[in-house]
């Protein structure tokens, strides 16, 4: 825990308590505090004895040889944060990894063939809008140069292609960001939970058995700009208004579809002037549901739903609300990633489950700490696990908060989490 | 006309025809594309025989000698844009005005007492949020102090104050900006419609008798950031949620006031991130009604509603929309101004009647081609008609667009609207 704070000093964010570590994070991928936790990280694991790897994608790979040559099994996540989140998001399970290293090394642990730490980039798609996005390269499911090109979207940095920062920072590594070129045997990683039901149902760890579907989309309504004083409601083409309502409708179609989640987090307004109805505006929309079946519904019930809203037309409301004759405003949809619902590898469950039961046993609770669930939130094991065995493990948010300062685990769940960690790693390379 | 699209080089905007003039106008105060029409305008009215004068809030003050000495007479509108604005709101009125001071010096015309022509600087409020800013000043409706700090809020530019702009430019003047240092006798302002009645009825000139009340307020939502993907409906404090409500609300009662109109050009969510719902969402508001009476109700109702909406409380909505149980938001407003309705000075709209009357009868048309009506945008004419007799003179807009690059009035109706401004003026001289 000292590490993780320690480390905590590259990109602090918002004060939420008067504690040294009551403060949440804003490190977002490839500034330069996320160079320097990176350059930490290096230093740290070839520390320990690993040798460090760094593709083209600014992933980094340390690896502690084993027993025999092979593919090493590895725990993973990420160092990069959202522009207000907090310190466990991501850290903890880079952080668990360091301590599997210092454990093994203390112990003088002998594994069968390598084990290592890596630590992706660019997990969070909030700086880069896309989320799992440098694992994504590597599971062949993104291509290279479109993530490379991507753009960054965070003020007060105007748009910079991800190539640029990830050179400018130094981490644009030579080995190429594959699974075939660079293979792992396993991938486990340690997370917190981001949601409430760990705490909830009074549980310690969470056996993750997979992740649910979420795609994310960039929806852009076209209207007419016009003077706001002069211009009759029933003149106006203002997709505001229509961008306002499609809001409101994602929550309500989502609502009633068992589970769904819709959301938006960023709105771009053009021109952008308090006395012109604007011309362009464009949002972004995050749809989640645990079946990628009822993803296709909702998604297909939103794109009609948007469409006769920007024509003018009401009456396809749940519950209406109001319209006034209007001239009518387009909608286009982009999408900008699919991350389809997934199950983890049964091998690497067993491995997390009975991990989790040895070390809650041993910690004096009983089994029944342990809960199997299903993840909201996608990861980068989400991508490993298209090519590799994969599983995960869940220790429990404060009020399942996340994406928020405040953010927090306790330092007990958090070595519970590590210990199951380690212990889910050495299964699996035993196996 | 070949001097208005002439001054047009300085912030060209969109294009949207082919023709030499077919693009729009994208000038916004204090930039270096307003500090070249400035200079321009300057040299040009010093070269008509004006002596020159500007304020501390940057108005330019072009005054002709005339018989007697005495308070000036002015033509006046401004130069500065919206960020995709056209070639026409403001800049035809003060091209007109100096149209009329070289009428006046071909055809040795002597006044009685002096006339002028006035730039009024950031009319628009686009780049620095607030409408008929320097006006205002002028006609001690806004404190000097809180002019100078306004902030620019249209990017790539970090905010910056007002102040430090002006003097980058080199137009921070020395005169007091205000009517009693630097008093008028009449403030007469030639301008587009920006509206559609005066081409649906097929008239020729406005004769403008007054402007509609109007406000424009911040307003802000605040709730609490979390994932977008594990954080279930009900525990959500979505403030983007509540502002897209209170968008579609605002319009909704406003639609049933008579004649009122609320608008939003401007929204700003934070943190910004797809996968984090916002904890902060601001949006401007700008609320317009015939009467101050109506603009109170209006007002009144909508501090209602958009608390009840903040609440959860969906109730009060004039037809219901979906809200789910959530967490309770906050909203904040603030009114960043307030235009009262005015009525324009009886004296100065007989000059403009009286002129219309002649000029377009010289034109063969009857007298049928004028008609009264009211403002619905503000102008640097309603700040003067608080402290001088004004009044306004309007030409049709060609489909009623405004604040758009393809606004337009056609030559013959920019031509009739400078000589009914010229006459004016000289009108009001006489009496
Ligand atoms: N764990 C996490 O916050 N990942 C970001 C990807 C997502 O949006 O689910
Ligand atoms: N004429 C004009 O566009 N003025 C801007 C002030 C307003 O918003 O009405």
């Amino acid at each position: 825990m000292d590490e993780l704070h320690h480390t905590c000093q590259w990109g602090i964010g918002e004060r939420w308590g008067d504690g040294s570590n009551e403060t949440g994070m804003r490190r977002l991928s490839l500034t330069d505090d996320d160079k320097s936790v990176r350059d930490w990280f290096i230093k740290t694991t070839q520390g320990l004895g690993c040798t460090t790897t760094i593709d083209t994608m600014g992933n980094i790979f340390a690896v502690r040889p084993g027993i025999k040559k092979g593919a090493p099994t590895y725990a993973g996540s990420h160092l990069d944060t959202q522009p207000q989140g907090g310190r466990y998001d991501g850290i903890l399970g880079v952080q668990a990894g360091i301590e599997m290293l210092k454990i093994l090394n203390e112990n003088r642990v002998e594994t069968e063939y390598p084990v290592g730490v890596v630590n992706w980039t660019n997990e969070e798609g909030a700086r880069f809008p896309l989320s799992v996005h440098a694992s994504a390269v590597w599971a062949d499911k993104l291509p290279l140069s479109q993530a490379h090109g991507l753009a960054s979207i965070i003020p007060p940095n105007k748009p910079t292609p991800f190539i640029d920062e990830l050179s400018r920072i130094g981490y644009h590594g030579p080995t190429p960001c594959s699974y075939t070129a660079n293979p792992m045997a396993a991938h486990f990683e340690l997370h917190i939970e981001q949601g409430p039901q760990l705490e909830a149902t009074g549980r310690k760890v969470g056996i993750v058995t997979g992740a649910q579907a979420y795609r994310w989309y960039t929806v852009s309504v076209s209207g007419k700009s016009c003077h706001t004083g002069t211009t009759p409601f029933e003149h106006r083409a203002d997709p505001l208004l229509i961008a306002a309502k499609c809001m409101v409708q994602a929550q309500a179609s989502a609502h009633i579809k068992k589970g769904a989640l819709a959301s938006t987090g960023v709105v771009k307004v053009a021109p952008g002037s308090v006395n012109t109805v604007p011309d362009e505006v464009t949002f972004s929309l995050d749809l989640r549901a645990q079946s990628d079946g009822v993803l296709d519904d909702l998604e297909k019930e939103l794109k009609t739903v948007f469409k006769q809203l920007a024509d003018g037309d009401d009456s396809c409301n749940t519950e209406s609300f109001w319209a006034g004759n209007r001239k009518p405003c387009t909608v286009e949809w982009r999408t900008d990633s699919v991350s389809k619902a997934v199950n983890f590898n049964e091998s690497c469950i067993e491995c997390v489950a009975k991990s989790a039961r040895s070390v809650l046993v041993l910690a004096g609770k009983d089994d029944t700490s342990a809960m199997r669930l299903v993840s909201g939130a996608g990861h980068d094991s989400v991508m490993t696990s298209h090519r590799v065995p994969t599983a995960m493990i869940f220790v429990p948010s404060r009020e399942g908060i996340s994406h928020n300062p405040r953010e927090f685990t306790s330092e007990e769940d958090c070595a519970i989490g590590a210990e199951v960690l380690t212990q889910s790693v050495l299964r699996y390379d035993r196996l």
